[in-house]
């Protein structure tokens, strides 16, 4: 099944990567703009699908698709469509104050579009422009509503005590309290954001932080079903540890962010079981449990929200998302997440209406394409071929993860950054993360049509690198 | 002079405002996002130049401009070109990870767009999405140059007990480290940016935040040219606040930032002389100052950039905009204020393309068009008018202030909120800011015709206000 209109049947490239006019645009670039992190200069008028075109006529197969972000092809029709559209043309030139001024089509968006997504149980959203924007604010959605439950239902005056004092960034107006995030996970890089993210110091070096506790995510062994007992006890212990952070951290702690699949930070995995009991804790303590699906939303894992593997008895209290959505926000149901004042959740644009257009028009290429279940059948094909390669390279391919999570596939390789290097001159655009892993996070359009050649490229890539 | 090609002559009003569709959608938008702050639902297709319209069939002329964020008009022919453009359906259905992956139009965009207004001294530029966003990615810039600096020439290595401590959101590798803002500043709503802003309670209350500290803005007398002696002293004593701090804050200052025109805070202002002492006083404390354009830039105080007014001896270490720009980012020149390693400063998007393409049409129109020296004759009218209207309502019109900073005019008044509802049932809408301050944040585009309609509405309402 193919779903780009245009797509050449294979990568080719013309030169090393990356190419001579990608490193010279580098050069010039990097005169105005800090281009050290340029990869592939691309020219996307000529990309389509699932292949990415760079300016030295290199065509790759992009199972990185920037960044985990491009959810349904490159120059998909229906997005051209979207983006051609007068109510686009007017949120791109008539950029509203959505909090104080929407445009007649800003309900209909929502309403018809992003909450038709809406994981189960939330009947609100809260529209932003980054993942990290999306965390900092139920980040501050938690805070609130837990100094709300504090004051109780009978007092929700602001005391002089405490307006005096959240203007001197004091307590209690400005009160010390915590979210707790997990060792290696990755959050967002805001000051705030930042202060869960756990990644990699080279995000995290001489920025000021706030002093939130992390426990330690469980390091499951790998397949799965091999080790099932060790792997029990290793979440029973994640588990105790954040029952002992929640009754002994300096401060109240407000909530608990979690990726379902910790992505940036080595596609780190756990059981159903460890995410129900986490959300246990978090109802035992009253406090609020935020699931990050910034990179497992909209599909990737082979259901529309990676969190629905889990079969929580309740709805999370907090769902963020962005990547892949192309627009960023959060889902809530609890009405306490909605302050009891206005303007305390607020800034000028609140998010993009125009980037929201375009995620409407994703959700429906994936509703109506039935992309995720597509994904969830093409992963299951993946993940056995890459299964079969493995026994092949046994030293090249460890602890291959992500069975039944879609095409959320990742293995730890010894030398990933040479790997990625290589299969970018096989034509085969591939994402790391963690310490040397590789993550595959194709598009929702990734076909069986695209199996053969991306195993093929690793193949040919591994005998070259096992020499 | 007439920019708009559709203006309506006059505004008009057929309901009183909010009418019946603005409150039927507001109830139901309420539903699934929160409308509380909704004050009209607006038809933007049929809005044009510096006229608004909305889904009631009322029609006003905005001085308000989604919150001193609409530089050239609604429907401006020139946008809806660049909105219409293949650039544009690119940018917007290949959202590229701008870091990694940019697109052959980045270099441009970003060298004969963006880089065209950078102010005088600054030779890079980093994107954003956001004031806010380029708010907290100058105090990371800021803390990272500043630790550099710490750290020497000769030893940028990062020691074992930094790297560990920085993943456990502690010191030495997450220090602390301060920034200074002024009493009454917004700079944005992210838990670091945040931080800095000291407007409103209801901004900051039960959000925890950064111990950073906050000197007295001047608290000047107007208008400003019959109090010269009381401001120069009170000038004078808030730079001696400022020293005292830096000297003796529990940890190291590693920037100042400041408004050039305290926006939301009140529409306060300084003198030339204070922000020279102020810039002075980083230079002498190794540290940088920050300047927060995202209100004042893109002209509307007659200058591209506010703080030009300044004549500063050297540029400002870092400049942020948003807001008139279409887009957000900071502008830089020092070298050590570009992150010694790569993804330091780094996320999936970096800004948007999409928006800088908007952004680059708005320069267009204000370069081609000469609005900056249009809005700083304009401005000068409008302050003349005002000022003698302020002698007929002198209880209404108080410290009337922005003499010279072309349209960024305002004053006070002792019901605010009584005047906007009734300047909007007049077909007027005005924005307002601190305690009871009117401020008026006219397009760019706001003519001379405009101004009558502007003053008739003033003196009606005042009218019927004074019985």
């Amino acid at each position: 099944m193919t779903f780009a209109l245009s797509e050449p049947p294979a990568p080719s490239t013309l030169t090393a990567v990356p190419g001579p006019s990608t490193n010279a645009t580098k050069r010039e670039l990097d005169v105005i703009f800090d281009a050290r992190t340029t990869q592939i200069v691309v020219d996307y008028e000529k990309s389509y699908g699932n292949y990415l075109s760079d300016v030295d006529g290199n065509c790759f197969l992009d199972v990185y698709a920037q960044i985990a972000s491009i959810p349904v092809g490159y120059n998909n029709p229906a997005l051209i469509q979207a983006a051609q559209s007068r109510e686009m043309i007017s949120a791109l030139v008539n950029r509203p104050a959505i909090g104080n001024f929407p445009s007649q089509h800003w309900l209909k968006l929502l309403r018809e579009g992003l909450m038709r997504v809406a994981p189960r149980g939330c009947t609100q959203v809260f529209t932003a422009q980054s993942g990290s924007e999306a965390n900092e604010l139920a980040f501050k959605a938690a805070f609130m509503a837990y100094q709300r439950k504090q004051r109780g239902p009978d007092n929700q005056h602001w005391s002089t005590r405490e307006l005096e004092s959240a203007m001197k960034n004091q307590a209690p107006g400005s009160p010390d309290l915590a979210i707790l995030s997990f060792k290696d996970s990755f959050h967002g890089r805001g000051l705030g954001s930042l202060s869960a993210t756990r990644s990699k110091p080279v995000h995290k070096m001489d920025i000021p932080s706030f002093k939130w506790p992390q426990a330690t995510f469980p390091r499951l062994k790998y397949p799965l079903e091999e080790h099932e007992d060790d792997n029990r006890a290793e979440e029973r212990r994640c588990l105790q540890e954040v029952e002992h952070i929640l009754a002994s951290w300096y401060c109240p702690v407000a909530g608990v962010i979690v990726e379902p699949i910790q992505s940036e930070g080595g596609d780190n995995h756990a059981s159903p079981g460890f995410f129900q009991g986490l959300q246990a804790l978090t109802k035992k303590h009253g406090i609020y449990l935020i699931v990050d699906e910034v990179q497992t939303g909209f599909g990737a894992t082979g259901r529309f929200w990676g969190h629905e593997h889990w079969e929580l008895p309740a709805a999370p209290d907090i769902v963020t998302f962005s990547k892949k959505a192309q627009t960023a926000g959060y889902f809530f149901s609890d009405a306490m997440l909605r302050p009891d004042k206005a303007y305390r959740q607020f800034n000028t644009w609140m998010g993009d209406a125009a980037r929201v257009i375009i995620s409407n028009a994703v959700i429906d290429e994936i509703l109506s394409k039935n992309l995720v279940e597509h994904t969830a059948r093409i992963g299951d094909i993946l993940y056995e071929r890459l299964a079969a390669l493995s026994t092949k390279f046994p030293q090249l391919i460890l602890n291959l993860r992500g069975k039944g999570r879609g095409t959320y596939i990742a293995f730890d390789t010894p030398d990933a950054s040479s790997l990625l290097k290589e299969m970018r001159n096989a034509g085969i655009n591939v994402g790391s993360c963690g310490v040397s892993t590789i993550r595959l996070r194709p598009m929702l359009i990734f076909g069986e049509e695209h199996i053969p050649l991306l195993l093929d490229g690793f193949e040919k890539v591994f005998a070259k690198l096992e020499k």
